[in-house]
């Protein structure tokens, strides 16, 4: 092996959920020599069963001896718990990689206390959803160190079809933001003109495919206009994970003094959705406030 | 000419604006015999001279002899008055085409008059912009009597790439309705996104770059996104314009019931837009609003 990037390398996968599982394969697949961590230890069994690599009982176990190490949890406080507890395990120049949506302060204030461990930090949210970690074509938004990013980025090949350094601590998780900031209104959008249709007495699936093709078009009318107008609502990440995303926007709005008065709204129209029971259907479920 | 389709026909056009100029343009230059009306003759004039056929005094005048009259004016008020008095003028299974956004109530009232003069009323609002226009590639939303359509969809075809029977009359306003209302939302959603990427100090088109490979794609952010973050809203369909359209919108749905909270909200934020004095400037320009 001279080609140093596609060397088999020593690395971790902390937090197995419906992202990080498919993820941690492909790092598997591509032959690295992955030791993972899940809080629910026997997922992690469940994965070395199906990847072959090595389980471990906590994370800092399965970061010890690791280059690189990634996360993929929860919240704020999980990504200060599995993190924290990481870097104290790695070897000087190890790079953590924090694949979670979680604000740009922890983010940086995980870069900060790695930094005093002369290690790395990466914020590397992702989005795609489940089917993209499944298929390995996610789109990798990365903060943090340019060296650690080039020391990494072979690595998240492994699950992204687009992998790039946004810029310093925090850049990955802001970007992340600005996507689903971008969704919310847009799907909230899609959602009054569908019902508007189903309303008029129009044939809304020949809307959908007619104004597709002009400048009402988005990724969300292509692929959910259709399951929207039949109320189908279960196509992966779910209205409570778009709330917890949410309420990173409008913190970090709150203090960038950014506007995002439909941002706002739109969380709140979430949250009737949860009232109506809809915790776990999918994000194009706004339609379900809008229709009788 | 054994190709019926393809035989010159007889035809008018009234109303020789930004998107009906070029329209009975391409007319013109498919072979057919047109003749044009505008309110301000001196337009009509200079259409002549640049693409041949014949100007009218009136609309009644421009639509004697002619087997489909082409409209495309201000209001629904406009409607009434151009298509009314072209529809006299018109022989028994003519076909008068209003390319106009106005209300599908006007479009209702028109077919039933058209019936009574024995002659067919179109609906069919456009989408495109002025650059789709002079290409000749616009969406065509129609609604109608489906043999009217059938007589009047190979001289459409001229102008639009996507020329797509909607429904009874009135579908094609409702068609274009649910297109504005998609399109409003979507746009704010863009400038919430846009601006809070500024003010977290991100690299903005490196952002709309990323995200736009991902679940938060649109037209308009493939195609508005660099140019809103560099402040350059000229781009065509203006402001005013908008408001109009939305206003359509917001009175069909009083009617028919439907809720659109994001569109009532996004129309307001076009009224500040107005109000700072952005009346022409393109619909991008609610990004105005959020930035100091």
């Amino acid at each position: 092996m001279t080609d140093s990037s596609s060397a088999p390398r020593n690395v971790a996968f902390l937090g197995l959920g419906t992202m990080g599982g498919p993820m941690a394969g492909h790092l598997a697949k591509a032959g690295h020599n992955v030791t993972v961590y899940n809080r629910t230890a026997a997922k992690a069994e469940a994965w070395v069963a199906a990847h072959g690599g090595r389980s471990a009982p906590t994370p800092e176990e399965a970061a010890t001896g690791a280059e690189v190490v990634f996360l993929c949890v929860g919240g704020d406080d999980d990504v200060r718990a599995v993190a924290g507890e990481a870097m104290t395990a790695l070897a000087p120049g190890g790079v953590i990689v924090d694949h979670s949506t979680v604000s740009a302060t922890v983010s940086r204030e995980m870069d900060a206390l790695a930094r005093e461990h002369k290690v790395f930090f990466l914020d590397a949210p992702v989005s795609g959803g489940q089917a993209g970690a499944e298929k390995g074509i996610l789109t990798v938004m990365v903060g943090g160190d340019a060296d650690a990013f080039a020391k990494a980025e072979p690595l998240m090949a492994c699950f992204g079809r687009s992998v790039v350094h946004m810029g310093p601590s925090g850049a990955g998780q802001l970007t992340k933001m600005v996507n689903q900031i971008c969704i919310a209104g847009l799907v909230q959008a899609l959602a009054e003109g569908l019902s508007f249709a189903q309303q008029a007495g129009l044939d809304g699936h020949k809307v959908v495919d007619v104004i597709s093709k002009g400048a009402a078009q988005s990724w969300q009318m292509e692929n959910r206009g259709h399951t929207m107008l039949d109320g189908k609502f279960d196509f992966g990440f779910a209205v409570d994970w778009m709330r917890k995303d949410l309420g990173i926007v409008l913190d970090e709005a709150r203090r960038n003094g950014a506007k995002v008065p439909v941002t706002a709204l739109v969380d709140q129209f979430y949250a009737d959705v949860q009232a109506m029971g809809g915790n776990r259907l999918d994000t194009s479920s706004l339609m379900k406030r809008l229709t009788r």
